[in-house]
């Protein structure tokens, strides 16, 4: 099939792209002996996910355990939920996927530790789990080294879980890489100081995982890294373009977009907006509007309603006729495809792969 | 089942809000001899639908043929696409559709009508048409009396189409009622005008159909209008509240998440972010954050990650726990709504009604 027998609105995955994404990405942690476990928040799709271990990842992460049995029921076998655990539902959902495949969870709390350790001793499995810092986003994350050692402690005494290491996520580092080593060396520093005082009271630290998709290829920088965890990466988007990450060659997803009505003056209107791109603002003032029209740089999709795109085209010369089909890059493409169903893998012209985004809209 | 016996992130409906909102609405109408069809757009749920057409509402609103398809299929059988159909797949799936239920499309160009010209008489099928005007939100609709009266024209003179009359969405008027009549009467006068024109040319208008939720209850003002589509008004949101709409008890639909953080200083972090409540910012500066979280309104909601809401718990005396649980009202329920597989209807503390979001998501 080719690109022009899809109905619109679609989303296309350049699969040249992402293959390079995969394989950069994975070259760089081989190439520094850290491990790869990307975030599949991007994708929520087995097919990527299996694609990312065939490069070289070890597993990968999750942020639900819903998310994790989807991704298990298509072989994917060693998963990080790095979210704390919360409820009954939940709990049994992990302790049964714990019986099949490797399961670790992040928290940063005793009371979400003694919540899985309890389920898990009730099931007779361990669970892996990593403490979480608070690197400084403000979001989950114990604040402080000795926050950090004692639930380290804390976690290690319980019953039915295995105490692995830390976790953190250095979302607030969102600046270009020569800006990032003063940041990341603070939070080095920390880590290193919990590692030094756990590994006296003779609590070894295994694992320390870290690295979002803007910091992911600095991780090697840092001393106590051992593996990272980015998601954005595989596709990237107009967010990872404005911190100076990638560029807009390296951008694998794509959405297009029908015009279906050129009657106001300067403005062309598509047929996708607020339900297909998601209203995610752009991430800094690099950025204009809610996507990047691609070969159309004059044009700005300005304003978004559930079903419109605004593009402003008073700064273009190029002529907007109806049923005509244009590409965008979405500001932020995770929440983007998380509102759709299913997406499609081309090369060039050709539509060569059909994926469903399998695991969007889950509660557990 | 108790709603507490719910997972979360979990959609609450408050039955009891839903079917006052509807039957207000229905009444107003009533009142007023204006038709009532109300825009899906909002619940996407055939269920909700039918409650709308079982109270007074003359059919339903819809922005694609797929979703007239999934609204077809539940017994919805006069079905209005607010929207230009344009495509070879759109165009199969509006024709035939056309074969068993009432279908209407509004458009904004001769283009458009065309190409659903052509396929109606091709399936031997006839559509009805609204010509859309654009009322200032300068977004689908032509510009001015003129062009509308040529656009009724030419509609008028495509076979397999019927043409039936006028559109337009007052999308731009969010303001207080008070300070809606200048701008509803400016559009009225434009409608009259085409109307009086298109009448001694021998094309009547039967149909002009206006009406958002901030306007709906206005529209009765407006001689021309004989329908509104009011979308959000079955729910409210934040939005709705900020433009003076309505109030926080009219809001039918809450998002209840759990806390699953209290690490950070001055932070609670629920269960629940962008993927579950949608970013749109809030419509204007009455709103504070992302959604009101209800009987805490010292906390904001101030910012989301995909999976994280960070409530700045700093001004409340509250003190949250882990696993407690809150409910949200959102500042746009219709997009939230549409990032969600699954809504729960309430009734105090009982859940009563397991609705599927059923025709979100569609392409076509």
């Amino acid at each position: 099939m080719r690109i022009s027998e899809l109905d619109t609105p679609a989303l296309l995955v350049d699969l040249e792209r992402l293959e390079r994404n995969i394989r950069d990405m994975a070259d760089y942690c081989a190439g520094h002996g850290l491990s790869l476990r990307p975030h599949i928040k991007t994708h929520k799709n087995p097919a990527i996910a299996k694609m990312q271990i065939r490069a070289g990842a070890c597993g990968i992460t999750v942020a639900k355990p819903g998310e994790a049995a989807v991704m298990a029921a298509e072989g994917l076998d060693d998963i990080l939920i790095a979210y704390p655990v919360v409820g009954s539902s939940k709990l049994e959902r992990l302790v049964s996927l714990a019986r099949d495949v490797r399961i670790t969870v992040a928290l940063d709390s005793l009371e979400v530790a003694q919540g899985i350790s309890a389920a898990a001793v009730s099931a007779g499995v361990t669970i892996r789990v990593l403490a979480e810092l608070d690197a400084g986003l403000r979001r989950c994350g114990v604040q402080g080294v000795d926050a950090l050692v004692d639930l380290s402690r804390g976690i290690a005494r319980l019953p039915g879980l295995e105490f692995l290491g830390f976790m953190f996520f250095p979302g607030h580092v969102a600046v270009p890489a020569a800006e990032q080593p003063p940041m990341l060396d603070a939070i080095d520093a920390q880590l290193q100081a919990a590692q030094e005082q756990l590994f006296k009271e003779g609590i070894p630290i295994k694992v320390v995982s870290g690295g979002s998709t803007p910091t992911a290829r600095q991780c090697h920088r840092m001393k106590t890294v051992t593996e990272i965890r980015p998601g954005t990466y595989v596709f990237n988007d107009m967010n990872t373009v404005a911190t100076g990450t990638t560029d807009l060659d390296h951008c694998a997803l794509t959405i297009m977009a029908t015009v279906v009505s050129t009657s106001v003056r300067g403005r062309a209107v598509i047929d996708a907006g607020s339900k297909t791109f998601a209203s995610d603002a752009p991430r800094n003032k690099t950025i204009h509007g809610f996507g990047f029209v691609v070969g159309h740089p004059d044009v700005v999709l300005e304003g978004m309603s559930e079903e419109h795109g605004h593009l402003n085209i008073a700064g273009s010369c190029h002529s907007f006729r109806i049923g005509e089909r244009v590409r965008v890059i979405p500001n932020h493409v995770c929440t983007a495809v998380n509102l759709h169903n299913e997406v499609w893998g081309v090369r060039g012209d050709e539509v060569v792969e059909h994926w469903t985004v399998a695991a969007r809209g889950l509660v557990r």
